[in-house]
């Protein structure tokens, strides 16, 4: 089996927090940083995620957003991933932005105008940031 | 292996429109229903994507939402799957909806102020609307 | 800190709903417009949101669906924007689309196929679309 899911983060589940519809699922990745997912309480029960369960994070290209610098202040967005840029490719109205972060590399699709803006490119510091419910779970 | 995505649409494709950076697949669904999922050019390239690829449309439930009545006109949301709820769980803040479609089930996340405006319950006659930006592809 | 995220629109916090995972947040924009953000209930928490927070409704482009005319009943998407669309960028896959709303201007990353069907073009009047979990929140 095989998914367009680009980013693909392994990792293990260090808590959960159950709702009456969805769960916020808390996970260690291999690369150090601490990851939230917020999924339905079903699947959090249907997959028996629970503390230390091994888990693939999977997010969505289209659901990464970059900001430059190395820290985030005052954002809701609870997943933030530091890292630097390794690559841009440039389409027509979209742009793909590689980062390399502890642990493996995050992709992003980005409007070209954000690219161009906020001057990506090689080597730029840039966080990854990644709404945790955009955030779905694999269990192996 | 087994996913938190709660929606798991099987199907074939039937087109694939690639760009610089993202591509869009149609994809016709086991129920009958046609499918566009917006996904990397890389994604297509790497999982070898093409005319009659068996695959399945991914969707987290928190990117379904939910139009009332049989049809929905003027909109740029692609994918539209008319079917009929047949449950609905509230929580504090979220609820979730199961809905009947041509094919399967499809879940929804959404707001309880939604659910009670819409005046949504078993039996509601309902589209499920799906963004191709939120449409993942798993290759069998 | 520079953000990706095309669409930042300021605002004041005028109610908050609990969850036991998620809340949501209803947001009074400076363009008079109300918006409403589901977040996960310990990002409420952390930077202390609350009646009168001073905000930013984060949305990325991929999240903004358009719906010509100017207004839409039935759905269970609670953000509703009226507007003009004011420029349209076509790539190979997707189109980015501007549109002029009271307060600001929203930027929609839909594919080129919705802007084909719904004949969109400078001075077309849209409703942009977005989903309540696609709403982050930045806390000055």
């Amino acid at each position: 089996m095989a998914l367009s899911i680009r980013n693909q983060l392994p990792g293990t589940v260090v808590s959960v927090t159950p709702g009456a519809v969805m769960a916020t699922v808390k996970v260690r990745l291999d690369g150090g940083q601490e990851l939230t997912a917020a999924v339905t309480r079903e699947a959090v029960d249907d997959l028996g995620i629970a503390d230390g369960s091994a888990v693939r994070a999977l997010v969505k290209s289209t659901e990464v957003s970059l900001a430059t610098g190395s820290s985030v202040a005052g954002l809701s967005i609870r997943n933030q991933l530091p890292g630097t840029v390794t690559g841009v490719v440039m389409g027509g109205a979209m742009a793909g932005v590689k980062v390399a972060v502890a642990g493996g590399t995050v992709t992003a699709a980005i409007t070209k105008e954000a690219v161009a803006e906020l001057g990506l490119a090689e080597g730029t510091a840039v966080v990854a940031l990644i709404k945790s419910t955009e955030v779905a779970l694999e269990k192996g």
